[in-house]
């Protein structure tokens, strides 16, 4: 009787902690680094409008999908998106096999470093550049080389590795939306190998939830050995009215939160805010010229122009960098308070 | 101090119960429509291996990816693939819109049943009929047609739902799976969208996890009004060699478990058998002309000959449907013991 009753009392303390637990998780703040500002507040309120049962806005976990961009999105974009950057060095790594590069565009230009007569080949040039160094090997080798580049190169402004340039806060709200039984998805122009090759490790994204530009590939069986070798023909251009048909394709439900910070994601966020029911769309503005960099309507690189007018004019959450993000990527140090 | 008192105890019920549940379930036995033969011993085993932890054969519950074929595999197939009929009575109800159709082949010939001239049309022919019942129209008004048909047609020969005639076995199989931490995906010759109008419901399988074949799609927008059109053109055929393209494009990760029925199937086994570590490749082969069809090599749907001879030479498990299947559809009535 008497071990009954202390067996009672030992399930009775385990289970209140278990009762309690969770509530203590709820209490710690989320998106630490975020200011207390507009876009904080709207990203807390969309949770708790599609989490609380008791909500007209309720929605199931299994359709708690949220889906991101990842190029000035999740990690920085500048000075060149940094896939580009490492089909530069592929090249270079690769030159010695290919010692017709030398004379020939636009490989010659990557070779002498020379801008001028790179951006003179424009698209056809820079196909070709993605072509030769992202086909005519097994996806697996592919995965290896951008292991292997991520762990050597370093980004020509902060000399960090690329994989440290991600968003502190954007790591949060990814954490948080996995919290509250969201699944999230990167959905990016970016080579879907390239970015599976480091998406689980920074942003705890599984392979099957990337989500980006493909190239058709070829299934190789020999003497018990299979593989799948990537050619450099292009199967699907994961940008503008791509993303929307690779979400519809992949995924084969419509996202209630959509997250881009350029006319690139336009229409994966008309997509998401045509939706019924309660919806979020977010677009990070680059302002931050001192902690990141500043561009928007005349860049080259992740223009923000249309999708900004939208965004302003149909109330979407604008992510003003400099006042809303505390802090930007995981190296620097916490910021206790900012200015809004 | 009462009050505390029987708290206490609703608690200590509430957590013994809690604790007990899991040892209950556990407690009975998986997969009771499988005879205690060789296929059943093979996934428990196969099972066992890979999800205990102190086995040398344990795979991460991230990793666990088992693949499934769908016609002839998870439902049946005759007399001719479901998503056929479907099509032929999509010709016949769209009729109307189309007067043409009277005249011209393939169509004249589905609407006069007439299945001599139907077959003289050939793989042209059939691509026609599947392009113009799958495209054409917004993703969300085909899933409607599918759902509309699969409610009211009927098989020709048991005159049940074609969503009743499906492997009570496969589904324990994929149950007892999930139960285990698998993640469980169709990958399939059929039409991704056409699948995934039933698969969460009968299979337990979100549209996320179903592969397939797939036509090129388009986003549209207007006055706020967004939807992905579905085009005629295929993008992909998820077939033999294509499946495990599909398998490496959409999930990223190479399967530890594969199931199929079919040559088509082929592929997609070899490329699970060539991972590394412990694997488990399995076919159902068709030999109940009884309860459901016999066919194998000279089948013209699910054709089984190729993957015949190489799953016998490898040792894959192949499922004898009449030895091993206790009950083949869910409403036949349990069959206590049976002759092995």
């Amino acid at each position: 009787m008497n071990s009954v009753k202390s067996q009672r009392q030992v399930f009775s303390v385990a289970l209140l902690f278990g009762l309690l637990l969770p509530l203590m998780v709820q209490a710690s703040e989320p998106l630490p680094s975020w200011s207390d500002g507009p876009a904080k507040k709207d990203i807390i309120a969309f949770v708790h409008a599609v989490t609380d049962q008791t909500s007209k806005d309720f929605v199931k976990p299994a359709e708690r999908i949220a889906v991101f961009d990842n190029d000035g999105t999740l990690w920085s974009e500048q000075p060149a998106y940094f896939e580009l950057l490492f089909a530069f060095d592929e090249v270079k790594r690769t030159a010695p096999q290919h010692p017709e590069w030398k004379t020939i565009q636009p490989f010659k230009a990557v070779l002498e470093n020379d801008h001028k007569a790179l951006a003179a080949t424009g698209m056809d040039g820079l196909l070709k550049i993605v072509g030769a160094t992202h086909g005519g090997m097994t996806t697996e080798a592919f995965d290896d080389y951008v292991k292997t580049w991520l762990s050597q190169a370093r980004h020509p402004k902060t000399g960090k590795p690329y994989t440290d340039m991600i968003f502190q806060p954007m790591l949060e709200m990814l954490d948080y939306l996995r919290s509250q039984d969201f699944k999230t998805y990167i959905v990016s122009g970016g080579d879907t190998g390239f970015m599976r090759a480091f998406a689980e490790k920074i942003y705890g994204i599984p392979p099957e939830q990337v989500i980006g530009t493909t190239f058709v590939t070829e299934f190789e069986y020999k003497d018990g050995k299979a593989s799948i070798v990537r050619t450099s023909k292009l199967a699907h251009n994961d940008d503008g009215p791509g993303k929307p048909v690779s979400i519809d394709a992949v995924i084969g439900r419509r996202p209630i939160l959509a997250f881009g910070n350029s006319d690139g994601d336009l229409q994966m966020l008309q997509w998401t805010a045509a939706g019924g029911g309660k919806r979020f769309m977010g677009l990070v503005h680059h302002t931050d010229g001192k902690r990141e960099w500043a561009y928007d309507r005349d860049s080259k690189i992740g223009r923000l122009d249309k999708a900004l007018d939208e965004a302003k004019s149909r109330g979407w959450t604008v992510v003003d960098m400099t006042s809303a993000w505390r802090r930007i990527y995981p190296f620097e140090p916490v910021v206790k308070e900012q200015m809004q």
